[in-house]
């Protein structure tokens, strides 16, 4: 495949740079008749915005200073849809969502032409194609999240109507590590953190870094609830494989782990296992544990599946830095501009895109499974 | 994609059971005028095999007793190409290989027919094909790497013309911890392990583990050095993401992070940025240190692609656990027969293989991103 | 795959209805460093419009009585670039290309809504997606060529530079076939036929059909010269193989033939053969006669590559037919509005862009074949 | 795609050469449950050798001199089934078929070591990979189609389950053409075509061609019927366009064409359009005409699918033919060796099997377009 495409049956093909004129994506392989609520996908674009939370959710542009973890550029980015809907319903041709890029202060980047930031993509994207785009990331930047949210918003629509939920949170950032779990907790605080205390040590740490023109990174949980058992494609297609794909292709990510992860490589096999019993009540399989983190085998077994990613710190910080420039001579930088401190909040809606944009794929592939 | 082919360029298609007739792969894009030295591929097959290290690659049976991680049983796992071959080299057209299965003691499996063992995938392949293949674990049998590791034989040696070396070895298994490395050691010791003490103190562990009915994890490493700078297809088809789901994709894996990891979650950006300055003997651009992993933006650096995978403890144990039978009601049930005991000296070649299929991959992928 | 999208290094995926907001087209895999000279593109689309031939180029709408064999239907389509270039050179990041829909008197169609028209995919389309998008054509109109058209004039240029031409004409059409080639006959008169004098007739004609409500069909031929010998990938994308699907995927296609096509069937192999011989004066190997029409076993040959399609009549025609409606009762049908009467002059850009988006796509395929 | 690979959920990948040691095919995406009857995979394979038909389907080598038109090569072509079925039904995992190459005469080839033989692939291959295979025609021998016919098998008895039965057979073949339909004829002469009289005429005319050194060519006609509305994935994957690709994918198919075909150019609006009725007596939809050949909008309409494919002839001649080596200096070649002289027979159950996957894979896709 041409990198720029995920998925087989749900498939998404997204476009843009930070400093070109639009961003967006094209959805092909959507079922026919599904409810498109089109605010539905504006809010989840929101929700990736610099310096909004839940409470911005009606497009509001928050102070940033509220967040300070994330980036004082104002990225309006109303979305649009194109094509694919009649009638409030998918018509089963491809979706098209484009949003246009509208805050693009130059000044912002222009001292950087000829040397490369270090920690970003600039290095090996000059040495792949020959050409120093100099403006923002280019099609490294996080903008490029824009097209993933937009599809992951509508894949999540889908799965809403299967009784499938996906969630993400931060559960641990700037050294701080969230201690207790409380939902409501999640859009309710900048970092979206499920522990509003450590949210607060978070963001006060975040503040202190800002100061020292430094960054933090942090690790971004995700549960999916209500999951049929057998999705996945083996051997290649598993589930923990295809979601490791999509969410190690999201920026700053340098890990991932299902359930018990790591930690079950220091775990003898008697413990790791999850035994399984018949309920009582309902009368289907469970399991007594989660080790698994709901995938065996590469199949969904019915639990929850639960990962954990890594984020690493934000790479654009004003501190001084020693680097290469573009004829591969000594010098050094610093990379001044509206810069986020720490990308999981911003993070946290990608993950839960890329999550049900994988699901909705193998769900839909799984329907050839049998004939039946 | 169906789920039993892997790559664009360079795709392998793999099939075969535990307890079919024969396992294998087909290998699809292989370019022509590659010196193809048969051997080679017999001699990873060997390096996967059960009982078997360094010292055993010329197809000679240890004594299982040598190897307490491993299982006892024999598998010859004689390898033969049926095509793609001709005077030596690779004509261009499709790569068939196959590997008949000799051992296959069903009364081994017998028991378990109608009972869903913990921690393998018997439950959600019953949930998704309707079919209980309790001839061993099927298609979900680490046998089904044989084919991957045979194709991997044949990318290593394309990388090895190329000047890139693909390396793994055990970390950390059974709880211990290696504390130095040393190549050498790798090919040496039943667990793969780079540091002979800690290789001793492994099989230890694991010795009485068996003896107890219980089984161990561990963590793999695997290096890559000499890859250009520009291998990965950006936005989805990351260098990263590949590996990422190409090495999720092996049974018994449940975590994965490249570089510092999970670790740089909680650094400070200033810490985890790796500077880059100009070799003065070389002229060419190097990295101070590689937090980075080797992979910026999703590309290959230049830097040593460095990783760490998470291996679970082997789900097969002889102690009586909790499960359900195809009816779903409560039974236990025991787990018999000739089982590893840790999977790691197995799965370093087998990520080898997938490490070096995913680059040789990208790396044709990459021929096409100039015209130059 | 899902189905918008074609190829596989050039990849293009296309949305876009005929009432909708917008079409287009992202293109991935483009190679970096292309000059690309956007006002191509615009040529190319404005060849594609009803109306419009060569000494339209410059965009002036022409008296559509000029072309009779075209809709009177004023379609502007003015591409925008979105994404993918930088500084007039393609990035290797998606191209994204947009047309927005200005023309769409929905009164032309609103007598259809609830009948099938015969000829047209209503009806299968409503049994495949349980919608009646009755407004126009939706996904099955010729407005969906657009992206290809975009998409193809990108190609072309790339294939400009490799020394390969594309070059497509009317042979045929309203039963008159053209008896001589004049290259500079093609874009001088509204059928685009490469023979004036039967140029003439066949609008004469053309305008007889259309007094009496009816519609014609035709053949167009297509020539690529400058093909190195060795494109194509056995055996399932073989040229011509990826070429016919190319083709096919037209609307109003139902038939290709290369080289001798079908009266190869009636040759004896002494005739077909096409002898080879070494070109006196370059050295380089020749074809003696072109039987096979550039491809052998599915690779090109370095000959012309040569291949006629098969135009069937437009479907929209005012005179009454038979139908059903939409709950499967017999009634009669009249479809008004404002339609082509023979498509040949407005299929000849698009074949030729679906050959050239064929032809990139295996030539950066052809990079890999061998690692010299 | 790598080439080698044909279909997106029923998806096959084969392997073989005529003179390597085997060939085969892995069929991916199969669903499982589904009996597989395997006789019925090894009286496809027979149908497809040389010297066979109907009354041969036990197994039994005929006489070849009974059919003059194919070889008298003895090609046994066994198959074995290695995977991907347990009990008799198919378990969801890859099907891998394997046939051993037995007949293998090399000095049936050894004289055109160095010389290109006029209308094979030997030239373009050899531009390609810089290899000349001279055993045989190597990968674009038609032996390459005994894992197509075999994949086919299966694909065939899934549609048999669904009400779907295809058909093929030579309407035209050394310059006779069929002038009655009698599906008993088909398997009951030489040349498997549809009328008894003229199927004499072309063995008498094959006999002929045979005694002068030379060959014929033909026109196969294929027809599926049972097919339901809406197969298809507009607007690349159109059934159509699948097909046309899977059948020029064949080797020596130099066209193909639906219903009225390149007679539909030729026709009026009024005359080529399908009217619709309401079946009195079912109530269903049915078309009074089928011009458009069973596709509208590249999705099929319910009636019967019905194409023409045209088949070159043999290319192998004894007559001696003009040509260059690999030197590219001139010589001339005499192709000798056990050929067939009109290819029709052989390929009717070719281009069955490709039908059939083609058909089997969209069928699988089109679960997808709705979610009831």
């Amino acid at each position: 495949m041409a990198g720029n495409t995920f998925g087989n049956r749900f498939r998404i093909t997204t476009y843009g740079e930070s400093h070109g004129r639009a961003l967006g994506v094209i959805i092909d392989g959507c079922p026919a008749g599904i409810d498109l609520d089109e605010a539905v996908i504006q809010k989840e674009l929101d929700r990736r915005r610099p310096g909004a939370h839940a409470s911005d959710s009606d497009g509001t542009e928050r102070d940033p200073k509220l967040n300070p973890a994330t980036t004082a550029r104002k990225e309006a980015d109303e979305c649009e849809i194109l094509s694919g809907v009649f009638e409030r319903k998918t018509t089963g041709t491809p979706i098209s969502i484009i949003v246009r890029n509208t805050d693009q202060i130059s000044s912002d980047y222009g001292d950087i032409k000829t040397k490369f930031r270090p920690g970003h993509a600039d290095y090996p994207f000059y040495e792949k194609y020959g050409i120093r785009d100099y403006r923002g990331g280019g099609r490294s930047s996080g903008r490029e999240t824009i097209g993933r949210v937009a599809a992951g918003a509508i894949a999540r629509q889908i799965l809403g109507t299967l009784g499938i939920t996906v969630r993400a949170w931060t559960s641990e950032a700037a050294g701080i590590v969230c201690k207790t779990f409380d939902e409501a907790e999640i859009e309710n605080n900048a970092m979206r953190a499920c522990d509003g205390d450590a949210a607060a040590k978070m963001l006060d740490r975040v503040i202190e870094l800002k100061a020292a023109g430094d960054s933090a990174g942090g690790i971004i949980s995700c549960q999916v609830t209500g999951l049929p058992p057998g999705l996945g494609e083996p051997v290649f297609d598993k589930l923990d494989a295809r979601i490791a794909q999509a969410v190690l292709s999201i920026g700053a990510i340098k890990g991932i782990e299902f359930g018990a992860g790591f930690e079950a490589a220091r775990m003898a096999g008697s413990e790791n296992n999850d035994p399984m019993r018949r309920d009582p009540e309902t009368g289907k399989t469970e399991f007594l544990t989660n080790n698994a983190g709901g995938v065996l085998g590469g199949l969904s077994t019915g639990a929850d599946l639960v990962f954990r990613a890594a984020v690493k710190p934000v790479s654009s910080i004003s501190r001084e830095q020693k680097t290469v420039d573009t004829s591969g001579n000594d010098c050094t930088i610093s990379v001044h501009g509206r810069h986020d401190v720490c990308l999981c909040p911003r993070i946290v809606p990608v993950i839960e895109a890329m999550t049900a944009l994988t699901i909705v794929d193998l769900y839909l592939v799984n329907r050839t499974a049998t004939l039946s």
